[in-house]
């Protein structure tokens, strides 16, 4: 089941709409240009996970794109309304994905803002250890490494609607023997996945080093990226930002795709090369997450 | 007023639906991942103008995202319908403009197929001269002029929904005294603009030369621009393809943003330069696609 939530002049807090009838405009911007913004969050273990972090990201997001957003006093609102409806319905504590979405809307008409509550099945956020790894192939995204920087209407770094690459880059993994791609810039730097962050880690005499791409090169901060941080500092381990190569994935001792749902998938392929993931790293990584998330 | 029109398993060749009520749900991709692909067409003098270029391209931009589309007859059939059911409301003849748009629709429950008609005012088409041409900037587009060629996944050339880039790229424009972008490869080639087909045109003693970027770096292949081609090759021009740089712009006796409703508008400054704009060579292309489309 699932639970929508529109956030609207009349009611800024959220007023529940049935997700199975038609709720949007085809004039609504969303649905035309992907003009808007959105987030996806993970309620588990009792909450909301990382919503300051995600709430901050939306916020981000918009600046980028001149969107106009209601407070995040009000997303929160609307979040809270969706899920004790949903709970209602799925059982007190359901695990659920939380999407909130803000699209520019009809032209002259002002924004149109929803949360939508749905259920998650326990499984998504666990699988693909080391055991049953991510097959992944890397896909040039395009642009240089020093693009986002240059070219602030790109909007690199804001997680828009306009996600149609991101998802003809994982169709074009699934048509190749893999699972779903990293991209890279056109001067081979390693960026991030359509719909994750990447993580690696090496392991030497000295410790554990945790490694993620630079934000630099216009990739989103990602908010289940920044928990595995504070994960492994808690383990001892170093953390660093790129940049990364993809000589510096094949060189790792583990690899990873992280994301609100999915949490850390372990990849153990890359471009059909079999790559280690190291057990023990994997363990902490993952129940450190799930501590933490 | 509006008409729109959906094509549906139970009405392939279109049912009508009010455009002022909410028709889209949620959930469907079009909204939630700009997953879909869409034309612009215009109704003038009494008839579809390039209908059988923007099927084609609708067509094309459908297989780059592999995205399955109702046939091109059950198309007309719809705009025929929706053109029908305008001029009953807005007058017989009046002009109008057609938007298809295809989204991947909800998972696995199939594509959403829609044609919407809208009043377009006369101005629209014949606006923006030598007089009171378009002030451009030209903005990087991040991806060097191969990108496109060695990168399917980017989706270059295709139509599709995810145009949150193209939009920022004009509110940038305005946002810095301008009225409008156009693109060029982050290796200084001119591309397109972010709703529009670029046209130079050169006049030397042997004649007059109407050229347009190549197809190669990935634009649009613009309708527009190919029935430019026609009139040009009628008043016996000579016809090119780039590649072309900023230096050609500035250089050249006429500069044109030309797409599917507004025409052919003249560009008189590029990044706050003035650049000239022939009247006479304006006023060929401006009658002939008059008369054409």
């Amino acid at each position: 089941m699932s639970v929508a939530v529109f956030l609207t002049p009349q009611h800024p807090d959220g007023v529940e709409v049935d997700p199975t009838r038609p709720q949007l405009l085809v004039t609504d911007q969303a649905a035309t240009r992907g003009d808007g913004v959105f987030e996806t969050l993970l309620f588990r273990h009792g909450r909301i996970r990382e919503e300051e972090a995600h709430l901050r990201r939306l916020a981000g997001s918009a600046l980028a794109l001149d969107l106009e957003l209601p407070e995040a006093s009000h997303w929160r609102a609307a979040m809270q309304l969706a899920l004790g409806r949903f709970h209602e319905g799925a059982g007190e504590g359901a695990e659920a994905s939380i999407r909130l979405t803000a699209s520019r809307g009809v032209p002259s008409e002002g924004g149109t803002f929803w949360v939508l509550v749905s259920g998650v099945s326990r499984s998504a956020a666990t699988s693909h250890g080391p055991e049953d790894g991510l097959r992944v192939v890397l896909l040039d995204r395009g642009y240089d490494a020093a693009a986002a920087d240059r070219a602030p209407w790109l909007l690199a770094g804001a997680k828009t609607l306009s996600y149609a690459i991101n998802m003809a880059a994982q169709r074009w993994a699934q048509a190749h023997d893999a699972d779903d791609a990293i991209f890279v810039t056109s001067d081979g730097r390693v960026l991030e996945g359509p719909t994750s962050s990447v993580l690696i880690a090496r392991r030497t005499d000295a410790g554990v080093t945790l490694l993620t791409p630079e934000l630099e090169t216009g990739i989103l901060a990602g908010t289940t990226q920044a928990a595995a941080f504070e994960v492994a500092g808690e383990a001892g381990w170093s953390l660093g930002y790129g940049p990364l190569t993809p000589a510096d994935l094949l060189a790792a001792d583990g690899v990873w795709l992280v994301s609100s749902v999915r949490l850390a998938a372990a990849v153990t392929s890359i471009d059909g090369v079999s790559v280690p993931c190291d057990p023990e790293l994997h363990r902490v990584l993952v129940e450190g997450l799930d501590a933490a998330l």
